[in-house]
């Protein structure tokens, strides 16, 4: 085992969205090569004078048009095992970026975006698609693995603070709000515990507007208040340390 | 701006230890090159063959004889500033490695062990040291950016979870406890406050043995009770979720 140079570094971004319905990702089609898996995260091999973090958003602005301030970006894991490019998937890499690397190491990103008619259109008219997440059976690469993996983050996060609300349009029901725990954490929810819980958080802002041309009973919309949260977290905090230890 | 393939990947961990009285870090001295400084933090190039987390392992068992099931260990940020190793630096690193590589990116990890007698002599026989971190003013390239980035993650791990016991001995005494958070957090904490929360929270076990030899009255020693924490954060998990979101 020895020191290597000819290695190479990339993002790989699972870009969540959610229409109301089901949770979807952002998939790319890459041009056919052999028998390889056509379907493929957004990524990118960084670029010699940019960080990891600008090569995740340049990759996303180039997908979705969306800048920094439009998207929820965190880092998740990094994929480092020695054999997780090899073969054709190498000799696809070494033939599109012409050049020599031995071995790949990327680091995992998950994104949440407000999916729209309008980023629908844009996204397609770069080549890439929103695919109903529970339908993927493969992907390029390890690039299944990393969805799972962005997957499981969204998880958690969704468990642990409110970044629900990144994948929601600004005003939503409260039917909408449940569907996406739901489609997220695959379970079924009582409507009325789940209602009852979060109209007591304190951080549901109701909007007075209702739903309009649907066949059910109007619901009405509310908005996320975040300075109610931002406060009743603070408050949380000062209780003392011991009391928030979670994990 | 294009990719690039002569660039190298390494690790490089913030290590900390506590005496019961101050946190250090462990330190390597590297032989003297040019003007540069002579303290960095353990790491190393990842080799072909392995993963990042494995390189991590490998390199805090050189340093300290400590095998993955006595550390804690965890990854956290990636340094992938273009210029964060460069001239002289960069130059040092092609000499020892005898690469030609012009990037290296770096993932930082932090850990955490039990210091005692046995462990300083081990490191001591190795070349390395434990150093207060409070007089570190410089290191090697951007170590003291790394080291900085692992007290933040430290920082936030102790508010958030019981970390604390994975830096003391197994029996210690509130004291002890109470200087680690004040260690770490750089605050003051109010004595009999600090001994009612912790006693009250029903995660630490009195031991019936008390200190001896000691100036002072000698105090009980705990133990922390890990099934008794686990218990209670299930419970509070099952809550619902809401009422755990945090930031």
């Amino acid at each position: 085992m020895q020191v290597q140079t000819n290695q190479s570094l990339s993002v790989d971004c699972a870009v969540f969205g959610f229409d109301g319905e089901t949770l979807k990702v952002l998939l790319i089609e890459r041009p056919a090569y052999n028998a390889l898996d056509r379907l493929k995260l957004p990524g990118s091999m960084i670029l010699e004078n940019e960080t990891l973090p600008e090569a995740a958003y340049r990759v996303l602005e180039e997908a979705t048009g969306l800048r920094q301030r439009d998207l929820y970006l965190r880092q998740m894991e990094i994929f480092s095992d020695p054999k997780r490019v090899e073969g054709d998937e190498l000799a696809w890499i070494r033939q599109r970026h012409n050049i020599h690397t031995e071995r790949v190491v990327t680091v995992g990103y998950y994104a949440l975006l407000k999916l729209n008619g309008r980023l629908i259109d844009y996204t397609r008219s770069k080549g890439a698609q929103w695919v109903e997440v529970d339908r993927i059976q493969r992907l390029a690469m390890d690039h299944k693995a990393i969805l799972t993996a962005g997957l499981g983050y969204l998880c958690r996060e969704m468990q642990q603070s409110p970044v629900a609300f990144e994948l929601l349009p600004r005003k939503f029901t409260i039917r909408a709000l449940q569907r996406l725990f739901e489609a997220v954490l695959g379970i079924e929810i009582d409507n009325r515990n789940f209602r009852k819980k979060m109209l007591s958080s304190g951080f549901l802002q109701p909007t007075g507007e209702k739903e309009q041309g649907v066949a059910h009973k109007p619901a009405e919309y509310y908005t996320f208040d975040r300075n109610a949260y931002r406060k009743a977290l603070k408050a949380k905090l000062r209780m003392g340390f011991i009391d928030n230890w979670r994990y």
